[in-house]
C-alpha cells in the first residue's frame, strides 16, 4: 500500500452496461429490421439478456478467451450478444458477410469461433459454410421462431439472469475483427478491455462524436464494421438513445430519422451517396439530424458541402480496424466560428485531428519524418493506446520503430495539426516521379454534375510510368460526357493530373466494407490502352 | 504476449502537456494579475519552461515522490509549476493561503514538502511560517524581481529545457491536495496519474464541462482548490484556451470575459454572487459566456435562473477533495429540449447526476440503501475510479466495504438518477425526529427580494431538540425586515420548517473554501435563546 491511494478498478467493457442499466435504464434501443418492421428495448432489458447469454454460453462449455462469432446486421439482439459474450469472459468476434466465402472459411477457422450466432438473412451462407467450419460446435440464429433448434429465444429461455459477469484484467482480449485485406489472408485485430474503454471515452468528447445523453445515434455502419466505429460502446457511457437498423435502404434510413429523432449518425460516403440521392429524388427530409460523421473513406467536397446547407454540422474522421477505429477526429479548430464558409468547407475535407491518445506523423519513402506544412505528402503513421501492436496469432509485431503502425494511407499534416488523406499508398497514381492523388482526382470528377461516382486508376504509360485513367458511373437520368468533365475537372486539378481517358460504366465495384475496389478495377482494366500523347496533346 | 495485442501506454498527466505542445503548441494561456496586468503564454512555452522546472527541481536533489509545494493563486507560471513538477516524478502539493497557521504548518510538516513555491502576496506569510516549516529546503518565488535570491527566473535561468519526462506507473502518485477539514487535522488527498486521467477524460464530455478546441475557459475557483476542478488537466487534453485569474474581483473578471471571449466558466455560489451583485450594479456583460457550471456548494435557485434568463447554459455539479473533485455532473437528460422552463430550473437545481466512472447511493443511519424515490434522503455514498480509498499517510482505508465512500452530504436521488444535496450530516437541523434542510431553507431566503446571503442552523430546544434560526445578510440599500423573510418563506417551505427566529448580522463567515461556516456561526450562537412557543403560534 502506497502512503495513500485512490480507488481502482479495471477497465472492463461491462462496466458500461453496467453505468447504462443503473443510470440510463430505460434509455430505448430501437431497431429497424430488414422487413420494416421497428422493435423497441431498453439498456436494462439488453443488460438482463446479455447475463441470460452470458449463462447460455457458459452452460455450453464456453470459457473465458474463447471466441464467439457473430454474422448479423445491426439489431439489437446483435448488441446484447456483444455484451453477452464479452460478459462471460468471452471475445466477441463479428464477422463480415459480405466476404467471400474462401475469406470467411479462413477467418472463422483461423479465430477458432466455438459459437456463431447468425441472421436469418444470413442461414443460406451458414449452411453452406458450415461443412468448412468444423470448430464452430453451435449455431444460433438470432430471429429464427422459437420452434427452431437453433433460435435464440429457444436457447435463452431456461437461463434467468441471475449472473455477475466475469471480472479480469482491462487488458484481457474482448473483441476480434479481420480486415478485410486487399492483399494475403485477412488479419485479425484483437481488441483489448482497456483499448476498447479508452476509445470509449475519447469518441464521446465535443471535439469527437459530441455525444450526451440526449442525443440520439444512428451508426449507419455495419457492428462488424470495426465494432461500428465504436458507437456501440458509447452510447452506453453517455445514455444516448441508438437506433440500430439491419439494412441501408435510404427510405428505410430516412424513415428512422424522421420518426425517432436521430441527431447523430456516422457512415461511409458510399451509403451518405445513397441517402442524398434518395432525399434530393423523394423530397424526404432528415428532420433532427444535426451532427454527421463521414469516415472509411474520403468524403467529396460536394456531400460535404450538401451538408452544410441543410445546416447539418458535418466533419470526417479517419481510421481503419486497426485503430480501434478512430485514428483521427473532426474537432473543428480554436477559431472556427471567425473562419469563412470556404475556410469551414476545406477544413472538413482534411480529415480532422488527432484526439488526446492518438499520434500521427508522415514520412517519406526512406522513413524520415516530414514536416507539418500541409505540403508534403507521405506516408501516414499512428501510434496510441488503441493502436494494434501485433495481429491475432501473428508471431511478430506490426508496428515499426517506437510502435509507429504505417497505415497504407498517404496523407499530407497541416500546420494547425489537420491531417488530410491524398491517398492510398498502392492507389496513388506515379506519372513522371510525381504523385497523383486518385482521391482527389475522383472527388473532383464527383462534383460535375451528372457524375454520380467516380474512381481513378493509374495504367501503365511508357513514357510516364502510369498515367490515370476515370471511370464514372453517371447519376440517373445523367448524359454527362467525358468532355463536360474534362472541362469541369480542368479548373479544379493541376493540368498534368487530368485524366488521359475516361471510361462510362453502369456500375464500380466495392469491397465487403463498401469502398471502391481499386484492385477488381486494375485487374478489369489491366492492359487498357491509353489514347496516344498526340491526342493528349491535342486536349490541352 | 498474448495472442495479439494492441498498443499501450500508462495514463500519466505528462501525456497532457505533450499532446498541447504537440496539437496547440500556440493556444493561449492568459493570466490577469492581481495587479490587473495580463500576460499570454501558450503550451509550447509551458512546456518548454515546465521541463526547464524539472531540471532545476532535479539540480535541487528532488527525487520522484518527493512533495513539491505551491502556495500561489491562478496564473501559468502556477500552472507551469504543476507540470514541472509532476514532470521530473515529484508529487504536486497544492496550498491553501487562506488557511490558519496552525493548520499550514500541519499541512507542510505532515506533507514533508521540500520545495515551496509562491506568489509574492503570500511573502508575510512565508517569512512568518518558515520557522514552523523546518522540513522546506528551497523557497520559490513566481513573481519575485530576478536579483531576488528566490525568484523564480532566476532560479531556471541556468537550465535549457532538454529533458524527458520521468516515465513511471499510472499509478504513481502525481498531486496532494489537503481538506480544510472542519474537525481534527486536515487530510491529504493523493491523486494518481491514473485517477487524474480518467477524470480528465471525463470532465470533456458534452455532459460534463463540454469542452472542446473553440473553447475559452476560465476557472475562477481556485487552483488550490480540489486542483481548479480538473480545468488544467481538461484544458491541455482538448486545446480549450485557458484564462487564469490570480484574483476574483468581479470587475477583472468582467474584463476577462470581454476582452478574452470566455465561452465556459466554473466556480462556487459565493463568487457567482459577488458577479452578478456587480453587473447588475454595472450594467457590464459576460458577453461570449455560454457555459457556467456551479458548484463547491448548491447553486440558490435564484442564482440558476439569473443565468437563464441571460442564455447561458447553467448547471450544477457536486464533488469534494476526496473526489478529484468531480462527483456528479451536470448531465441534462434525455427529453430536456421538450422539458418545461419550470422542468429545466427544478433539475438545474439539483446537483446533476453521475458520470460514467462514479456511482452514488443514499443510505440511512443503519447504513441501508434507500430507494431512488427523491424523495428520502440519507447519507450519500461515492465510489469510482477517481474517489479516495485511503487519505495520505493514514494506516485505515477511508472507505466502508465494497468501497463507499461517506460524503458527509445527505441527498436524495431522483428516479432519473439526478442526485438532490439536501444538506450537510452536520448541518442538518433535526426537529421534533425529523430533517429540516439547512440548505433548502437558505435558498429559499435568498430568493426573499433584499435578503444578499443567509444561513440558516440548528439552536437547541427544550421540546424539539432543534429548531431552525436564520442569520441574513441585508442587500446594498436593502431594509427588508423579518416578517417580509417570513413572508416569503410561509409559501416557499413547509410550515414546520419556518425558522423561529431571524437575525440579521453585516455579514456571515465563510470557510477558506468559501463556502459558509457554519461552525463559526454555531459557535456565535450557541446558547442563542429562542423566542418561545407562543410567539411562534401566534405567528402562524
Amino acid at each position: 500500500m502506497a502512503l495513500g491511494a485512490m480507488q481502482d478498478w479495471p477497465l472492463r467493457v461491462m462496466r458500461l452496461v453496467d453505468h447504462a442499466e443503473r443510470e440510463h435504464g430505460n434509455r430505448e434501443i430501437v431497431t429497424a429490421w430488414s422487413g420494416g418492421e421497428v422493435t423497441r428495448t431498453d439498456w436494462r432489458s439488453v443488460a438482463h439478456d446479455a447475463r441470460r447469454m452470458a449463462q447460455a454460453l457458459e452452460a455450453a462449455g464456453i470459457n473465458p478467451g474463447d471466441r464467439v462469432a457473430t454474422l448479423a446486421m445491426n439489431h439489437s439482439a446483435h448488441l446484447t450478444a456483444w455484451y453477452g459474450a464479452i460478459g462471460m469472459g468471452g471475445v466477441l468476434h463479428t464477422l463480415n458477410p459480405r466476404l467471400f466465402d474462401d475469406q470467411l472459411d479462413f477467418i472463422v477457422n483461423h479465430a477458432e469461433d466455438r459459437v456463431l450466432l447468425y441472421d436469418r438473412a444470413f442461414a443460406e451462407l451458414v449452411d453452406r459454410m458450415k461443412p468448412r467450419w468444423p470448430m464452430v460446435e453451435r449455431y444460433i440464429c438470432f430471429d429464427a421462431p422459437e420452434e427452431d433448434e437453433h433460435s435464440l429465444s429457444r436457447w435463452l429461455a431456461p437461463h434467468d439472469g441471475r449472473y455477475t459477469w466475469v471480472e479480469g484484467d482491462e487488458l484481457d482480449p474482448c473483441a476480434l475483427c479481420y480486415t478485410s485485406g486487399t492483399t494475403g489472408n485477412p488479419k485479425g485485430v484483437l481488441y483489448n478491455h482497456r483499448s476498447t474503454m479508452l476509445h470509449a471515452l475519447a469518441e464521446v468528447a465535443p471535439d469527437s462524436f459530441n455525444l450526451s445523453s440526449r442525443a440520439c445515434v444512428m451508426p449507419i455502419v455495419p457492428m462488424f464494421h470495426a465494432n461500428a466505429w465504436g458507437v456501440p460502446w458509447a452510447a452506453p457511457l453517455t445514455g444516448c438513445k441508438l437506433v440500430l437498423s439491419a439494412d441501408y435502404r435510404p427510405a428505410q434510413l430516412c424513415d428512422l430519422y424522421r420518426d425517432e429523432k436521430v441527431t447523430h449518425s456516422a457512415g461511409v460516403p458510399t451509403v451518405w451517396l445513397g441517402m442524398i440521392e434518395h432525399i434530393e429524388r423523394t423530397g424526404s427530409e432528415l428532420e433532427c439530424l444535426k451532427y454527421v460523421t463521414i469516415g472509411g473513406s474520403a468524403a467529396p467536397r460536394a456531400m460535404i458541402c450538401w451538408f452544410r446547407e441543410r445546416g447539418i454540422h458535418v466533419s470526417h474522421a479517419w481510421g481503419m480496424t486497426e485503430t480501434s477505429p478512430l485514428g483521427s477526429l473532426p474537432g473543428p479548430p480554436a477559431g472556427w466560428d471567425e473562419m469563412s464558409d470556404a475556410e469551414q468547407i476545406a477544413y472538413t475535407c482534411r480529415q480532422g485531428r488527432v484526439p488526446f491518445g492518438v499520434e500521427h506523423r508522415v514520412v517519406d519513402d526512406e522513413g524520415r519524418e516530414l514536416p507539418r506544412d500541409g505540403k508534403q505528402s507521405g506516408e501516414l503513421q499512428v501510434r496510441g493506446p488503441w493502436v494494434i501492436r501485433r495481429y491475432f496469432k501473428e508471431a511478430g509485431d506490426a508496428v515499426c520503430a517506437d510502435n509507429w503502425f504505417n497505415t497504407g494511407d498517404v496523407a499530407a499534416l497541416h500546420p494547425d495539426g489537420s491531417m488530410q488523406i491524398t491517398d492510398r499508398a498502392k492507389d496513388v497514381i506515379k506519372s513522371g516521379g510525381e504523385w497523383i492523388s486518385s482521391i482527389e482526382l475522383e472527388n473532383a470528377a464527383i462534383g460535375c454534375p451528372g457524375v454520380a461516382e467516380a474512381a481513378a486508376i493509374g495504367v501503365v504509360h511508357p513514357k510516364w510510368d502510369e498515367r490515370p485513367l476515370l471511370i464514372v458511373v453517371r447519376g440517373p437520368g445523367s448524359d454527362v460526357t467525358g468532355d463536360d468533365v474534362y472541362a469541369h475537372l480542368s479548373t479544379r486539378v493541376a493540368r498534368w493530373w487530368l485524366p488521359d481517358a475516361i471510361e462510362f460504366v453502369d456500375s464500380l465495384p466495392h469491397t465487403a466494407t463498401g469502398k471502391l475496389s481499386k484492385k477488381t478495377l486494375r485487374e478489369r482494366f489491366a492492359g487498357y490502352r491509353l489514347p496516344d500523347a498526340v491526342e493528349m496533346v491535342g486536349r490541352d
